[in-house]
């Protein structure tokens, strides 16, 4: 029986001795590794805080004192202390457990996480509350030293110093967000008192006191003078310290029994408080130690060698972010005013190469959406080009800046919006399925969505080509096998995208476009109970009602359907055509490409023919593109179309994979399906 | 002939002798004066920095050096001196000079701005493009300390200081946001050394100098132990210096020679750079020296005295902004979770008074809209009931933090969205257009406008009374009337909005409800070519295409017209409605309370028996109100109906008044009614 196993809640660990911690953190590594080897996780952040869980655990009773993580994905041995090790092997699977701190999870959880950088805030937050419900328990935030880049962090920051409320801040400081960490405060973050360094502050200081003329002097020209100089001197206590917390630190966040005695004492402070904790990403398990970016958030592995379980077959489908890595990087090596932004994401988003080989074009910000977007705007203010590489879920924390700082004098930045759609594991926190909504309401936008790899590539092209802002938006994961990473010829510069020009993937058969006369005279010949006979049947039922003159189309066309969709969700629309025809239905199907301009020659054409019209999108229903081409329809006065928009309806989308997701929230092929059968029976009653 | 009319440029103000800079400040002040007080604007902040824009446009050749002004509304002064004396009193008028930098206005504009804290970030953009291009020449951002609360400005600074750009940041320390700043960094930017300071900080150093034991003694026990704390010994320089800033100043910002001379050795540098000057807001003009919180946008006013031209009236209409106010500092009365959040706008947001009356309960965490929701979600996750009052403009910067921290777990905080629609003279950065589908598009939200100041109050106590994530979004300016800020009872607590359940403000009239037959008939005995008989020409036209479903619809219910609409363009309906029955036209108004949920069911049937649908916001049109109606209409199939949206179409609004705009961008009941006209002629076509 493991340790691990008796413990249920906070109370159960208590009666564990100090002693045997070390081994219970043996165990929760072991319990860890194994999992995360086959569900794939952020390993090496949660593997970092071990000790520091612990800990927190030893010496504060949760729930009734508050733990709210940052981002929440370090929390794995959290989770495991409270009440989720038999359910752990569960983790990030559909219905399981939560990659992230969860609070319909456990009670446990005090804040619903993903995103960086909120923990001050919503750790301020609960002690306000507490305080003023006079309830008198703790409140704990941990948050990284990467999520203090974030403007975010330093808000809270800044109020809650001045608040003098009841918080205890731990800066667990592992010099990494997911990438090493970049900005002044990091190597601020890192600045520790070597020997040599304190032995020429005594001789700088000693000097200084001498040179002192009295009350009049400047000491600041005094700092920019001194050799050593004085910003070297300020250390992130002192920095902390302005911000009116009490600080401690930074102390060895590995070395469990130094952390207990330090929280100890730390509890009975009421004032905010940082507590700077050191800690190695990885901790504990050697290959994540060497490689914490690669095992930040990691597929399944392979425990003993630390590689993962596919590299051995050497897929040869390329994903969207390598093929927008690639791209971006052809094409600035023909166009040198083509710079990269990305917000602590440079392997995230496929950067790497591109920062190799331009580095001085190359700028990853660290966790700061919101100056990325403005940066980029002043760059592009300079004729630069600008390529904003974020997630489209973190993306969202820079809305306000691409309306005002980009849009509205039209700047041409192009975003390009990684993990849009559904992303499968990491829930709801990240679902890129808000984007198309936020961006078109934006004036001066372009928005588009390749139906796969190849066609982003050629709509980057038209990006840079392009002038003023542009987004594309694309999905997580591999693309669809249109293109080889390795042909050279897979970025088709000659064919750009034309911008506002849809594509027609799939016209109806003209052998399926038959007069209602033609198919009576069929059902007459073909006694078998065939797809034609299904559709003359119907057929027959809809000249019924041919003074409607929706119906009245729908007859001449017989059942057409027409399948608007958009990015990725044109390849569920190749499978609905397919499964359609099967059924007798005879669908036409375009990729969209564009949600900002739609392609309304193209669109009103078609829906003027086949007044039947699905729209499809891995996003949500509100305000998205099955709501843009509604306006389309109504603005040109096409009424009489009857429109079934697919995608997610207006909730959350919970964890699990991509595939399990869009066939649960009805974003698939299937989706297609019964809404084409749908229309075509309501038609038909 | 005065100094100023001399100078249309840095090239012409650099002919000046440095000693008649002073008189040409005193212009300069004047004029400002002079034009505000008829124009109203942003008085005092550009009273501040005269001497700073002086100083600047005299060491740096704008706009070969770039000039970015953070907010951007204290550029008077550097309006004046760039070309745009002699339109100045055009100023915040409609097609006239903006209140804010502009590019389109003026190249000596780098970068257009309105929001606060982008300087930095667009600054370093444009020195990093500069670079990148090889032009050597200098780039300037000037940031109050108040814009400096804000996370987007220390996310600029972190990179900033990293990157070894050629950037010089002003600091302009005034020590005043719009009000008096908040948060840690405040007291910590005022911190000067004084000369008891000095002495004691001398005590100190020698005792712990003496003290030091060695190469291993803990500073930080010592920032700790030492009476005199060593937070307090840094300094805002030594921050910055810790931010790898080059640090200047704090010198005072209206000593012209001591500011062209630092200027000067400033200018030599290649290196980020921080100025830190302290200036007076409404320096020169003594109504706004004293009360600079009235004076930072004022409208306007009598010089001699400083009080605004209407005080005098007593205008017995309130604001939305005191309804709001009012009502919800008697709610928190009653129900004592109620707690207020705003970031840096007590008087704008109408707060004063519930600051006052419980400060406890309120939370001016400065420009920091991002923390001020999470920190509200943290509040709420404690059975707070927070009121989080921001302008609508302001709230998209918090979008991430509205979807991520609040909505996903739906907390109950009530997002109370001042200014709301066209907000007039502040023009294209503050209207707040994008509310309905920014906020729309996320899951668990609620989303309510009303159609007056009582139904704001009625709205904020449903608001209270519901459980989970709900906006209610009001415009700028005065109510319509509905009720006296003195009656008692204009807090309607007994009769509080239902969720998702919209009004009938007016119902067709009966009397107009007419068979064809009866029409006609009044065509025969009334020759005279009236109203009736326009209507009675159509429907003899609708007739000939009575085998449409729709048409025949409209036939049968004569020249109805359904109007929804949204917020305040309910006001523009009731008028609107006034201008149709004299047409003959018969008009339904609905006041649809709520964005979301819309009032499916009443809505549904009025369209089923009033297929001509005019929906109107106060809102860009994607994704807006009107989109949420097409949504609503095909998710049920309503097909037939023919829907006509009114709002903003997707472009940025200008600067002038709300009237004005309302007009030009055809938001207004004369477009209401426009849009009736053509949908009864389509159908009579």
């Amino acid at each position: 029986m493991t340790l691990l196993s008796t413990i249920k809640n906070g109370i159960d660990l208590k009666k564990i001795p100090r002693e045997q911690l070390p081994a219970l953190a043996r165990e929760i590594r072991e319990r860890i590794i194994a999992v995360v080897s086959k569900r794939g996780g952020h390993l090496a952040s949660s593997l970092g805080v071990v000790e520091l869980t612990l800990a927190i655990h030893y010496v504060f009773d949760i729930p009734g004192d508050s733990l709210v993580w940052d981002v929440g994905h370090q929390a794995y041995a959290h989770k495991l202390l409270t009440g989720r090790d038999a359910h752990f092997d569960t983790l990030r699977t559909y219905k399981g457990i939560s990659g992230f701190t969860k609070r319909s999870e456990s009670p446990c959880d005090a804040f619903t996480v993903g995103h960086s950088s909120t923990s001050i805030s919503a750790g301020l937050g609960i002690a306000v509350g507490k305080k003023l419900k006079k309830n008198r328990s703790k409140v704990i935030s941990v948050i990284g030293d990467g999520s203090m880049t974030a403007g975010l962090a330093y808000e809270g920051l800044n109020q809650a110093g001045d608040s003098d409320s009841d918080l205890i801040v731990i800066l667990n400081d592992n010099d990494m967000s997911i990438s090493p960490n970049v900005g002044a405060l990091s190597s601020f973050l890192s600045r520790t008192l070597s020997a040599n360094y304190l032995q020429n502050m005594k001789k700088d200081f000693g000097s200084f006191l001498k040179k002192l003329p009295g009350i009049g002097y400047d000491i600041y020209q005094f700092a920019k003078k001194s050799e050593n100089s004085f910003k070297t001197f300020v250390t992130p206590g002192m920095l902390f310290e302005a911000f009116d917390f009490d600080y401690f630190g930074p102390i060895n966040g590995h070395r469990l029994n130094h952390l207990i005695d330090i929280m100890e004492n730390i509890k009975m402070l009421e004032e905010p408080v940082l507590l700077h904790v050191t800690t190695t990403k990885g901790k504990g398990y050697s290959p994540a130690e060497k490689n914490p970016v690669y095992f930040h958030g990691v597929g399944a592995f392979d425990v003993t060698t630390g590689n993962g379980n596919s590299s051995g077959k050497k897929n040869p489908v390329p994903t969207y972010t390598e093929i927008f890595g690639k791209t971006i990087t052809k094409l600035a090596e023909k166009n040198e005013h083509i710079v990269a932004v990305t917000a602590a994401m440079p392997e995230g988003t496929g950067l790497i190469g591109f920062s190799k080989k331009f580095p001085d074009r190359f700028f990853d910000v660290g966790i700061a959406e919101q100056h990325a977007v403005t940066f980029a705007a002043g760059m592009a203010s300079q004729g630069m080009k600008p390529v904003v590489a974020i997630y489209s879920t973190f993306m969202q924390r820079a809305y306000d800046q691409i309306l005002h700082d980009v849009c509205i004098d039209s700047h041409h930045v192009v975003f390009a919006l990684d993990r849009g759609g559904i992303v499968g594991e990491d829930g709801p926190t990240h679902h890129g399925l808000f984007d198309f909504a936020f961006l078109r309401n934006i004036p001066n936008m372009t928005i588009m969505a390749p139906k796969d790899e190849q066609e982003l590539a050629a709509m980057l092209v038209a990006a840079i080509q392009h002038n003023g802002p542009i987004a594309v938006r694309y999905p997580r994961g591999k693309g669809v096998g249109a293109v080889s990473p390795d042909s050279p010829d897979y970025l088709l510069i000659d064919n750009p995208i034309k911008i506002g020009k849809a594509e027609i993937i799939h016209k109806r058969s003209t052998t399926t476009r038959k007069t209602n006369a033609e198919i009576v005279t069929q059902k007459v010949t073909a006694p078998r109970k065939t797809d034609t006979e299904i559709v003359s049947q119907e057929v027959t039922s809809l000249e019924k009602t041919s003074d409607n003159k929706l119906f009245s189309n729908a007859a001449e066309t017989g059942k057409n359907i027409l399948i608007i969709a958009a990015g990725r969700t044109v390849q569920e629309g190749i499978k609905a055509v397919e499964e359609l025809e099967k059924m007798g239905i005879s669908p036409t199907l375009v990729n969209a490409r564009f949600i900002k301009p739609l392609d309304a020659e193209l669109i009103l054409e078609l829906a003027k023919e086949i007044p039947l019209i699905i729209t499809v999108e891995e996003h949500v229903l509100d305000g998205g593109f099955g709501s843009a081409v509604l306006e389309l329809l109504a603005d040109n006065d096409a009424t009489g179309c009857r429109v079934k928009r697919i995608g997610v309806k207006n909730r959350f989308v919970e964890h699990g994979s991509q595939d399990i997701l869009r066939s649960e929230y009805e974003v698939d092929a299937r989706a297609i399906v019964r809404a084409a059968k749908q229309l075509t029976e309501q038609i038909a009653l």
